[in-house]
């Protein structure tokens, strides 16, 4: 191994296979088992656990811990034996914590003070802002973006090109405390606003828009804009204008391309030239015929 | 002191006290004046400061702050000599910070990056959700669990029992700002929805159950379910039932016993067990004759 | 420099300008070009990035990053030459993250877990709660006060002595997701709240007080009370009584004067003493004749 570009006082476990042109920083913890990609940068004071692989070309940030013990651990410290896969070029920033147990896909990026938890399959192209808490046991699909302070309770289904607002909740328990977990599938295209809470089993459509507070209490239509406590549909996405410009912006696939695949030729263009299996990886099947 | 479990770089005050077959991660700070039963695990760059006791088989994640200074540090720093109790078995997890000037019964666990504050005074089988903030001159009973991101205000009364969902905010300033905090009571058995608002002063009788986003301005009856914002009664809790199944659900306690002392017996089994002294203890005298 | 308060594993840059009686903890990692003013401490875990200059008198808690890198520096790691000036006798809690890029007056307090992102332009006299997240491109006077939680969306602008309870929102894009953001506009002596949400361009207007939970579609007048989602005018602050003792509370200005320039002297009395320069410091020209 190359450690000409390692920081002081690491400690390192056993069982580590470490890339070309990887930079370590200071006091950082790398347990036995661990896999990092080439030209990756582990910034200090951050802990890689056991069983945990990191894609090349990845910036972790300062005092993460990437690879969380879960319970299973303090009952047995020897049981921590989950993996935790991570694509190439993922962006963690500091603080982060993320546990043994999930997959997530290439070009992930957080923000500070994040927490995943085990069990969250984690498609490609995600960000995840500031301080949300990923609960585990879900499923997030591509090009999803989530701000800062998102909840993703278990059991919910996130589909590609979703985005969530500022703290926004997805719930799982209708009648709480209880252990019948339902939980919410958002559907591609669907944007949620900041602050709003979805009820636990609501399926929000396609291309559908939840206001800023909103309760969502009923599912929601394709291309419904809802909105209120509790949350009524009033209005379509399609007649939705720029108050300043006048122009219709939904569905706003059609009207942004910042960070999407489409960005520069369009989403119709960009969906025309998908072949089948590509069409299916983006389980764009429910919007387009 | 038997330290062959112990990391590397850790640096110790004087006059500490630890217990049995404790672990000690890498790059920990112990500070003087510190207790650690046995059998307690303290994982890497957690710093343990001055006049903090950890009971045993208790389990403090990395990057905690156990024992954090209170204000008057600030102003000298030879005044931090306020004490840290913390009972046996806890759990906290990594990035947490728990203030000097506290008292935590036994068996409590955190999520992650978890604040608490000084004069809290917390009971045992508490559970303290990733992100919570717990502003401190507070009381909370036993066998409380708060999801993540709940916020406690200052003089918050919360009894045995209760349940907080997730971004549930207790507030305390009725006019705003001003010097004249009136904290909320959250009376046994009571279950706030994610996302609700409680206004400075309310009280939440026994058993009732505030919606999703509710933002409660009055005091709400035993039993009431209370929903909206602001907060109307729409049912009586006794009439909700699971939609799947049918079932009636509530009083919760009736129905749901992970974790409760109840678990395999029924509450009412447990209840008719309990002498007096013990039910004193879990402040159910206001909802059994 | 005077070491002889300096913990171990301390790690040094180039260029460091480190003034007298300066305190720095263990494993600390101070980067190239920093400056640090007399008589600040420096907690332990603590890493100061490069170009970062704090003021003395200064407290910087365990496991804060301050100076953070900035976007470019993913692309290139020797971009990252950003300044963040921060003034003197800062208060910033452990577990906090400061971007490189802003600048920050003095008197600086923040919770803990706070993210500060760039080109945050922050006046004197502020208070940050924990998990408060700034996200940069934005303005804030002097003596606002932001609790837990607050999420300040960029393009904001905040005058003085402005309150915003936890869980705040000030949001920024009128169609999400768009590139088309327009900041919030909070005036001065305006106070919002827990958990209110304000849309994109609103003007709150000085000495208006939004009720918990509110969400702000309309530009709100001076000195309205307006509640609700969407929030309506229900009254005016002027006829706002302490319920208890039935003073009339507001403008809370000429009712409360903790940690304000006017403390013990009352509002009226220290507006008057200002002079003509002082007065035009703190943005009242909208509220006195």
């Amino acid at each position: 191994m190359d450690t000409s570009n390692w920081g002081k006082n690491i400690i390192l476990g056993e069982n580590i296979t470490i890339g070309e042109n990887v930079r370590i920083g200071h006091n950082c913890i790398i347990e036995d088992n661990v896999v990092i990609g080439n030209d990756t940068f582990i910034d200090s004071g951050t802990t890689i656990r056991s069983f945990t692989s990191i894609g090349a070309q990845s910036n972790i940030g300062s005092n993460c811990i990437i690879g969380e013990y879960l319970m299973d651990f303090y009952m047995d410290h020897e049981k921590h034996k989950h993996e935790l896969i991570i694509g190439e070029k993922a962006l963690i920033r500091s603080g982060s914590v993320i546990y043994a147990g999930s997959t997530i896909g290439d070009n992930f990026q957080t923000g500070h003070h994040v927490t995943i938890r085990e069990k969250a399959e984690i498609g490609n192209d995600v960000s995840v802002g500031t301080l949300c808490d990923i609960e585990g046991s879900c499923k997030i699909g591509n090009y999803v973006r989530m701000q800062c302070n998102v909840l993703i309770g278990q059991l919910s289904v996130i589909d590609d090109f979703v985005w969530l607002f500022p703290n926004v909740i997805l719930t799982n328990d209708p009648t709480p405390p209880s252990k019948h977990f339902v939980g919410v599938h958002v559907h591609s295209f669907a944007t949620v606003a900041a602050g709003a809470i979805i009820m636990p089993g609501m399926d929000l459509e396609h291309d559908c828009l939840i206001g800023a507070g909103a309760v969502v209490t009923k599912p929601v239509e394709p291309y419904a804009v809802a909105v209120g406590s509790p949350a009524r549909v009033i209005s379509d996405v399609r007649n939705v204008r720029n108050k300043v410009t006048g122009e219709l912006v939904y569905p706003w696939r059609e009207h942004f391309d910042r960070y999407m695949p489409w960005d520069g030729m369009g989403f119709d263009a960009w969906y025309a030239s998908l072949d089948l299996e590509e069409r299916s990886k983006y389980t764009l099947a429910d919007i387009v015929g």
